[in-house]
Parts: structure tokens; C-alpha cells; sequence
């Protein structure tokens, strides 16, 4: 089995059906639990039955193809991605390992290759937080990190709370619980996706193997003024919630460029004042605030130092204030050996890589808490991402397709041999939620 | 004729039927060239047709009524307001003065009284600038201060133009030359108001006439950066739009709130920001600045000073700058003595009333480039407008109805008497448009 020459085309092709779905050119706006999330799903279901592949969709919208192993009882291999976009954003983000999880299912096919652990690969609902603040939905539902009472806590910037979008689109989330998989069951996941960054560009090497995922806090904030007539209202009369709001901006970029805060990340991407018109004073304004870094302790202190700069801030301008923290993410150190297993089968391929930490979140950092996973990057051309300009090269998304089927046969070969001979599904019965891959790969950093 | 006890009510009526087309709860949502502002046009003019009345619609939307007077060839007594609401506004700013005009002449017709000159009421289209940055462009087109390259000239937030808005409301905007009235055609012009301030309610005084209206400078400013991954991208590489533009807000604010612009009051009401996603870095940021004032110096160097500080603080940040002058009207002495008529008549009635500037537009600070004008005032509660809110009772409004119907007797009686014996149409006829309305009311200050 080779990733020959017909790939890249291939993965162009499937790249291209993908992002029409959701088109908004120039870009792509195929949001969490819209229907154009789920035709997207759907097209991916189809490209799975295509190659033999038994195809479901849990209750919460994540779509699992199973690929029966040799032997029987062992824990599965588990790979995929996600499918949905940020407003505006790109064809990459996501899609490439979704793209590269129906590659290697089908390049397997068609070689005849059965590893010896069964493989699930899926396309996990709802990564993208920008439309309920919460990423990593689909992820989230599946290890338990989310529960079904906060399906119903969280909404969109319409109101619309995460139960109802689910419901709207066909899902149950009410039978959540079932989508959930057991620590025991995956003896690893692997990710593909697009670096986002500009790090492998930059030091031209096409593989970046991630060690730590930076954890992201998100806060939403109300400063609340009172609107009124713009032309009549003296300037010291005023409670203008947009002063306040433009304060506690700059505050907290000041914040995050601090020296002691250096590598923290702090945006201000969602901001909505009402009633937004010319001649009328703001008498709200609605904010979010996104901190990501590797640090989970400086994380929280920078987003709660924010929420009392609002505080003290709209108190002094005379606003009510709320700040609620809408979503909340550790970082995460990935396995050290199933990186190292895969940095091995890169330099058996002479393919240039690095270790590299990430910035952004993923579904792999999420699953990360019930099995050792990796997540394999390839390069982004300009740094960009969550944009329409987001690019990848189809040559640089097959080498990465490539990569993803060679760790996934070593990973099943390494796996097996460290565990030793199968023990078979019947010794397992009595606590088949707890069996873990091995004692050898037990106490390995998360 | 008396302003009865029925007033009150048919005033409280008329004001239901108004706030009922284009209801947006609690406020109403009726801009300027919709379908709604037109629907409220046309109640209009069905009330004034019920008082025998020939009513017309000019080629960009104004609602005219005339009624003939006793004597032919003189210029006509002319009064009005505005039917169109800014968005989430309230539901008495323009409308009060369009109600009192509808009054007002039902009150003359029942009580059979016919003036010397000839009365023209006038409903004026799109005063507010809430949608297309400019105010008062019913009026502006009428006196000519606004052109029809204008109307090609001039967009809403979504892009649409205003000579298309017109047209796909049934308007004309290529006879918009059409729409003009001459200088000598009108002996005075007077508008009715709710004040949109707090002097009023806090004076006890009922009547408000206004001696100067502020002027308005606009600007839309729009700051590009560059739009990217809230996690991936570092602080240091960022081209954050919205960090921009707060700066500039804040920036603005200061400038406002100095010692030596006291008196003025700048606003930035809209303010838009590109993709407004939690997670991806503002690309772009688009902000409308109000200043107002009565000093045209002031509010002009204050206008240009934000836009200055915009370009520093744009490229300072490396992000690009634009700055255009949406609308520009400057502040207004209203004519003295229909102002002191109209305080004369006020205190036959022992109505206390007080000069007052404005600190709001109004289509008599545009009507007063070609005729003397007048703005009376009634009190609004709380001092808020441009909000659901606003609120004036109806037994103010019906005293300032009395004051606008015998102040209309009062100025055709003092005009005609001013200008002494009627010379008849047939004198006029070399010039009709330039004929004013005496030599002894020339000369003062507009």
C-alpha cells in the first residue's frame, strides 16, 4: 500500500464537494448543528459506505465508521477530525483530517490490509466554539466533559441554546449519555490537521508533531448604560456602554502584552452593541473574550483579571456589568510515545518534522482524557487560519495521509506487541469500561 | 375655536395608529425609506383627506397638504415634521409635530377659520440619519441642499443606495429637482417637537423655543487589519482592528470630555466589527462618530482631530485607515422674531415657556435657509429619546398644539399686517420665486 499519485487529486476533489457545503464566498460559514454541518456529515457518511464501511451517527451528531480488526476484543484505534467551520472561515481547518481519515480507510481497502485492533474513525460534531463559545462539542460529549444539563446552559449569540440546535437538525440530545465512549475502549487516536501557525512555513519542515495544546477561557460580558438621543445628551450625563466596552478593550490588550503574560494569547473577536445606530448613545454592549495559553494557572488569572477590569471599569462609568465564563479548556501534554512512535515513522520516511506546541484546540487534546493521542500537523501557507485565505497544499495534506496510515499499521503492530498475546473479549467482561491498553503505557503524561 | 378636551384623546389615538406600523416592541423600527415610513405617510394623508384637503406626495416622499388662503399670490405659512424613527426608537420624536399639523387643521376646518396666506402642512421623509448618515434629507432636498448626485452618493449600513431605497419604495429620485421649494414662497416655517431632553421636565416649564440648533459632523471610519486564528496567532504579529479602534474610541471620548469642548457631545453610535467571531481576530472595524454643536468651528476641528488620531493610531497599529465625512450641517439661529411671536402668543396663554437651544436636528434648522423658522418644544419624560422610552403625555402635547395653531393665526395676521396691502398674484408674476415676505422682516439672522 502506497499513497500514490492519484491522492492529492483525490483529496482536492473532496475538498472542494466539502466546501461547497456551507459555501459563503469567499470563504466558508458551515456552522455547528446547521444543517449545512450535517450535510457535510452526510456526504462523508456516503464516502465511507463506499468502501464497505459500516456507518453511524450518535445521538449528538459525531458520525463513526467501525473497520473490524483481526483479533477480537482488543481496543480501537481511533482517528478523525471535524467538519464544521467558524463564520467566514477556510476549507482546511477540520476537513483535512476528516479528508485524510476517508483516505486511509480507503487506501486500506483497497491494499487489503486488517490491523489487528479494529479502527474507528470519526467526524466529530460542533469543534468549532464560535457559535456556542464551548469548542470541541462532539469530543466533549463523547469522553463526558460536557453533560446534557449544559446542552441546555449553552446558546448561541441568538439565544438559541445548544439542545434546541441539536434538536433542530435531527439529533437527540437527550440520549447524549449514549454517545458517550469508555476510557478502556481506544487504545489510541491520532489527528490530522492543518498547523493554523506559521511555524512549519517558516522552518520548512511539512510535519509538526504537537506536544502541548494550549487550554482556552472564554468570557462573555454585558456592560449595560442607558441609550439615549446623541445630539441632545450632555457627554457628562452619559452611562454609554461602548466608552466602557472600548476601556476594558484596551485594558485587557494591555494585559496581554504585559512581559510577565508573553506567549498568552487574548482576543476580543465577537463584540455587539445595540441598538447600533448613528444617533443613538449604546446602551449595551455584549463581548467576548477568548485567553489561551499553556499555562492553565496564568489562563484563569488573566481571564478573571479581565472580568474585574469590567467590573471596576463599568462600576466607575456607571454601568451594570455580568461576565460569565462561557467555556473552559486545560492545556493538555499529549503521550510522549505515540509521538515518539510517529516522529519514527516520519524519519523512516525522511520526512523533515518537529515538535511543536498548539495553539488552537482540538478534538484530539479533548479525547486525550480517555486514550494517549497525537496530533499531526501540516504546514498552513501564511500563518492564517479562521479565515478564507486559509490555504494547505493538496502535496502537503497527502504526505500527512501518508504519515496517518503508516503510524496507524505502527501503532497497531506496537500496541499489540507491548501488550503481549490478546486475551480475548472474554476476560474482559467483568469491567470492560476500565481495561486499559497495557501497564507498560500506563502513567504516560496526558 | 378651543383646543377641547377631545384633543388629548385624538392625539393619544393618532399616535397608536403611528407606533403600530413598523412596531418593533417595546420600541418602534420605521427608517427612513421603507415600506413602513411609507405605510405611515399614507395613514397621514388619509386623515388629512378626511378634512377636505388636497394632498399631494412630492418626487422623494414628502406628504404635502395645502389650504388655500383668503388672498391670492401670498407665500404660504408652512409646518411640519417627520414620520420615520431611528432603529429601537420611541414613537414620539417627528411624530408629535406631524399629529399636531393633522390637529391643527382638522381644529381650523371644524371651526371654519381661513387664514390670509395660504397653509401648506408638510410630513417630511427620512429626517433621521440613523440609516444613511445624513439627516433631514426630505427637507434638504426640498431646499435644495442636498442633490441628486446625493442620492447615488449616500449608502445604508447594507450598501444600498439611497436614490435605489427610494425607488424601491415608489419614489422618484430622478425628479428629486422637482421636489424644491422656492425661497420666496414661504413667509415662515414652524415645527412642533418633543424636546428629547430633560430642561423642560426639570424647569416645570411646558414650552421650550428654540433659539440655536447644534450642528452635526459624521464620520465613518473604518480600520483594516488582518482577520486570523484567536489561539494560533501570537499577540506581537497581530493587525487587530477592534484593539484599533478602541484606542480611537477612547481617544475620541477624552477629546470630548476636555475642558475646552464642554459643550459639545461627540457619539460613536454604530459600530461594526468583521468576521465577530469568538475566535477569530477582528479584520475589520467600521464606526460612525456624531459631533454636535452649536459652535460650527469647534464641532468641525473636533470631527477632523478624530479622524487625525484614527490615522495615527491606525498605522501606528499597521492597520489601514479610512475616513469620509458621511454628513455635514451646520448649527442654526433660527429667526428672532417669529420666535418672539410666538413667546407673545405663549404668554397670552400664561403657558411659562423658556428659550432653549437644541441638541438635536430638526427639518426647521434646514426649512430656515429659505424661510424664517421656529421649533416649539414639549417637555419629554426622563429626558431620553431615540428609545423605547421616550414618552411625552398627551395633555403637553395638546398644549403645544394650542400654542402651534393660534400662533399660526397670530403670524398671518402680523405677516400680512408687516407687509401691508396684498399686491396681488399679477404683481408677482415677473418673479415668482424670489419674492420675500417683507422689507421689514429682511435682515434677520436665520
Amino acid at each position: 500500500m502506497i499513497v500514490g499519485e492519484a491522492v492529492p487529486a483525490r483529496v482536492s476533489r473532496m475538498l472542494d464537494e466539502i466546501a461547497s457545503i456551507g459555501a459563503d464566498p469567499p470563504g466558508v460559514s458551515r456552522l455547528a448543528y446547521t444543517p449545512d454541518e450535517r450535510r457535510a456529515h452526510d456526504l462523508v457518511a456516503t464516502w465511507l459506505r463506499e468502501i464497505d464501511l459500516e456507518v453511524s451517527v450518535d445521538a449528538v451528531g459525531n458520525t463513526i465508521a467501525s473497520r473490524a480488526g483481526r483479533e477480537p476484543g482488543l481496543p480501537v484505534l481511533a482517528f478523525g477530525s471535524h467538519l464544521d467551520s467558524v463564520p467566514h472561515g477556510g476549507r482546511f481547518d477540520g476537513i483535512v483530517g476528516v479528508v485524510g481519515m476517508v483516505e486511509a480507510l480507503r487506501l486500506l481497502h483497497e491494499a487489503g490490509v486488517t490491523t489487528s485492533h479494529p479502527l474507528r474513525a470519526v467526524a466529530f460534531a460542533a469543534e468549532e466554539g464560535a457559535r456556542f463559545g464551548e469548542p470541541c462539542i462532539g469530543s466533549k460529549l463523547i469522553v463526558g466533559s460536557l453533560s446534557e444539563s449544559d446542552l441546555h446552559r449553552l446558546r448561541d449569540p441568538a439565544g438559541q441554546t445548544l439542545a434546541s440546535a441539536m434538536t433542530s437538525v435531527g439529533l437527540v440530545p437527550e440520549d447524549a449519555w449514549n454517545a458517550r465512549w469508555e476510557e478502556g475502549d481506544i487504545a489510541a487516536f491520532l489527528e490530522l490537521h492543518v498547523e493554523q501557525g506559521g511555524v512549519l512555513e517558516a522552518t520548512g519542515r511539512p510535519i509538526g508533531l504537537v506536544d502541548v495544546v494550549s487550554g482556552s477561557t472564554r468570557l462573555r460580558i454585558t456592560l449595560t448604560g442607558r441609550a439615549n438621543h446623541s445630539g441632545v445628551t450632555p457627554m457628562r450625563g452619559r452611562a454609554d456602554a461602548l466608552m466602557g466596552a472600548a476601556e476594558v478593550t484596551s485594558q485587557a490588550e494591555a494585559l496581554a502584552l504585559s512581559a510577565t503574560n508573553r506567549g498568552l494569547r487574548l482576543t476580543i473577536g465577537r463584540f455587539d452593541v445595540w441598538p447600533n445606530s448613528t444617533t443613538t448613545i449604546p446602551g449595551r454592549v455584549t463581548f467576548t473574550v477568548d485567553v489561551r495559553d499553556t499555562d492553565s494557572d496564568r489562563q484563569r488569572a488573566v481571564a478573571l483579571e479581565v472580568a474585574e477590569l469590567a467590573g471596576s471599569t463599568g462600576t466607575r462609568r456607571g454601568l451594570g456589568v455580568e461576565a460569565d465564563i462561557i467555556a473552559d479548556t486545560s492545556p493538555i501534554v499529549l503521550a510522549t510515545w505515540v509521538r515518539d512512535r510517529i516522529r519514527a515513522v516520519s524519519d523512516s520516511m525522511e520526512t523533515p518534522n518537529r515538535s511543536m506546541t498548539s495553539g488552537a484546540s482540538h478534538d484530539a487534546q479533548v479525547m486525550s482524557s480517555i486514550a494517549p493521542a497525537a496530533i499531526v500537523f501540516v504546514p498552513s501557507r501564511g500563518g492564517v487560519s479562521h479565515v478564507p485565505e486559509e490555504w494547505s497544499s493538496a502535496g502537503d495534506i497527502a504526505r500527512g495521509i501518508d504519515l496517518l496510515i503508516r503510524s496507524i499499521v505502527d501503532l497497531d503492530t506496537f500496541i499489540a506487541q507491548v501488550r503481549g498475546p490478546a486475551t480475548g473479549a472474554s476476560s474482559d467482561k467483568t469491567e470492560p469500561g476500565r481495561k486499559r491498553v497495557s501497564p507498560t503505557l500506563e502513567g504516560t503524561e496526558r
